[in-house]
């Protein structure tokens, strides 16, 4: 009977990352990653095979290479169950013996969401999986089609419209939303309406407030039916309303499941049995402002919770302080770039906040190669002055600053850290230290809570 | 008499800061700045006149439209003395009566270094003034240079001649470097050498290992003598040999300097005198580090201590931390970033250190566009594993990214922290989430830590 030190169910983001931290911590262990796909894709890659990478066997992760360089045994098959009292895993390749493992990272991701509305079943309506081959489909479905309807105008439908955009600059796309504004959930409204422009200057449609009751059709999908009664015309659907935690493994192995809906763990990853960890999609996540639960599912989370259980897992090294959320994406070659909280979400939570926001090129004089306007608005807690959420839009390397941002809030700097804190600057690369967009958005927010305390 | 609350002196990056700053803190104060130049440069653009900008007044700072729209006075004029006693400064439009003022900043920045050498009064040899008519008469000279040779082989030097080498694709350009590499202050050998290949690529000769000994010529400069006996054609000769704190005013005046040889202020900025703050290139600086004298001269720096001498000018709000040190450059269209303390640095500052680097392409999957090489390299103190510098050499990012770091280094964030902070990432943007450069550095730094200790 086979046994490993641990085994790593799940072979995307979450779980590659768990397998190559544990490694590095505990070079000694045995070591198999188990995962149900034989080409692993790129998963935030996936809206750009659809245009600007062309084709879906461009963007996969090299996990086999990895994991070799690792010293990590490779399986592909199903893990179909979890048997936690005699630390045993049965798979659909060895469904008798099963294999033992000393510990266990449960990193299977999560499922798109699929709404239960009338004519759901039809062909052509596609939520997105996480398969290469999968995508394949898709792909020659869209050269086919005369209406594309994306459902939900987050950064998957925006960036799916975006991408079928490139590959067909005639096709109408038009994009279902339910809330007032596309991108909603991650920037406030002035950012939003931005996005939305891009949308329009290359010809996608975008009907808010809008939402889907039913899909027409016979057997392939032909209209979208919106509750207002509109029915838009389509031959191809996508779904993009997000995705849930893929839980099922987990919860009949009899795992506790959180009141986020994954797999309940602590703040070391550690699930409700004491030799089984989780991380990514699949595991519960907290809020790092409120502790409460969060619904963010990104593979930027997904990663920092595989480097504490890899490096947890037979030896606490390292604590979850819960999710920031630390986003960016590209629109009309804008870039779109968030961490923690927006003004909207930071309001609704019931904090007292000041705004502060800068706008500069990223270049000085702004005559240089590669200029591009940059904007930073950044909300802070007005009492304890601390960093609460950034928001950065325009030139690309937004896309490094965020996270700078991601950590200053982690580390809970101030305003008047921000403010004073020692940003290098170059003519070929950023603003001037004068106009440096940051420092500048931290001195304008202490503007405003020196006027309100 | 003229009287004002407060007096900035120094039109350049501190004296806006500072006068900027102090605006935003103290609306009510009545302000005036005043400069000896009417045209001031963008000072980290200077080099760049020669090259990508091609004209010295596209290299200008905006000062009075800054100044009006904040309501500080302004006047271009030379502060000839100042009377700590009666609160006066005389300048040479006012030397009888002078002005008052409750407060005053000095921000009279630096002065060139021009080294004491057999021939240093020949014609054509310039040392950078921070003058755009200046600049202009340089520019005439360089387009009839048949020999160009630059002194130092820092940023300035190495940004000179790379503009240079722009505008005249054909002329002879030389670096004469004393120490082993160019770029050696700021980066470790191997990025030194990275530099170095560019340079030669360019066609541009570097002599390290090379000290000046004199110039030859009449008049004007014929050669570049040096140290080892060879003697190099010049026509024309630049240095790049750094500045020093212009600190005869603040002298004259009673006040005290500093063991870095700017004038000495304490960690509010505030000088000697109770009623004289200094700021920028002139003020003294200590090591973020050790507390010990540091000899950066930098813009980044410059502002950060502005906005701590604006703020603190009526009233104490802010503190200086010391100088951590975060430059950035672009050579041979790869950016050199770094912050805080090199290898080389913290090994000769007598800590104990572990180095973690990562490499990765900017972009995933690589083949999206903008995709270009990204290294990272951490220095962290062995024991607490507290983050002492960061060099990032590659793509243009590198230049936010650097910021991070920095922020990084001055809230003390260990290897852990930052192998488990949450990095944002996207496709069009930046590495992988697994492949994140600033992420597996830290962790490549502690399986090197684990090793140690």
């Amino acid at each position: 009977m086979q046994n490993y030190d641990l085994i790593v169910v799940g072979g995307s983001a979450a779980g590659i990352t768990a397998a190559l931290t544990a490694r590095k911590f505990y070079p000694d262990k045995s070591i198999l990653l188990i995962r149900d796909v034989k080409n692993v894709p790129i998963p935030c890659g996936i809206p750009y095979v659809f245009g600007t990478v062309k084709a879906p066997m461009k963007n996969l992760m090299p996990v086999d290479t990895m994991m070799q360089n690792a010293k990590v045994d490779i399986q592909i098959t199903t893990v179909t169950k979890i048997n936690p009292e005699f630390k045993i895993i049965f798979t659909s390749d060895n469904h008798k013996e099963g294999m033992t493992y000393e510990r266990l990272i449960i990193a299977t991701g999560s499922l798109p969401i699929i709404p239960n509305l009338k004519g759901i079943e039809k062909h052509n309506i596609f939520a997105i999986k996480k398969n290469p081959e999968f995508h394949q489909l898709m792909l020659e479905e869209l050269d086919k089609a005369k209406n594309l309807v994306i459902i939900g105008g987050g950064f998957i439908g925006a960036e799916f419209a975006e991408e079928c955009r490139k590959r067909h600059p005639e096709l109408p796309i038009s994009i279902v939303e339910m809330q007032e504004h596309c991108l909603q959930l991650v920037y406030d409204p002035e950012y939003c309406t931005m996005a939305e422009k891009g949308l329009a200057d290359q010809n996608i449609t975008l009907l808010t407030n809008e939402k889907v009751v039913a899909f027409t059709g016979n057997e392939s999908v032909a209209g979208v039916e919106l509750e207002s009664g509109k029915v838009i015309p389509a031959d191809m659907v996508i779904l993009g309303i997000g995705c849930s935690a893929n839980v099922d493994l987990a919860r009949e192995a009899g795992l506790r499941i959180g009141p986020a809906r994954g797999i309940y763990v602590d703040d070391h990853m550690q699930t409700s049995n004491l030799y089984i960890y989780a991380c990514g999609d699949c595991a519960d996540k907290v809020s790092f402002f409120d502790g409460k639960p969060s619904a963010l599912k990104l593979a930027s989370i997904a990663t920092m919770e595989a480097r504490i259980a890899g490096a947890n897992i037979f030896k606490t090294n390292r604590k979850n302080i819960g999710v920031v959320g630390c986003f960016a994406t590209v629109l009309n070659n804008q870039a779109y770039a968030c961490a923690g909280l927006t003004e909207t979400q930071a309001t609704k939570l019931g904090y007292k906040i000041a705004v502060g926001s800068a706008e500069s090129v990223n270049r000085h004089p702004g005559m240089m190669p590669g200029s591009a306007l940059m904007k930073v608005k950044l909300v802070f807690e007005l009492k304890s002055q601390i960093l609460l959420g950034g928001q950065i839009i325009g030139a690309l390397s937004a896309g490094e600053l965020i996270n700078g941002v991601s950590a200053m809030i982690g580390k809970k700097m101030t305003a008047d850290d921000i403010a004073t804190f020692q940003a290098g600057t170059h003519p070929a690369l950023t603003a001037s230290p004068v106009a440096y967009q940051l420092v500048n958005a931290a001195e304008n927010a202490l503007l405003k809570i020196r006027a309100l305390i």
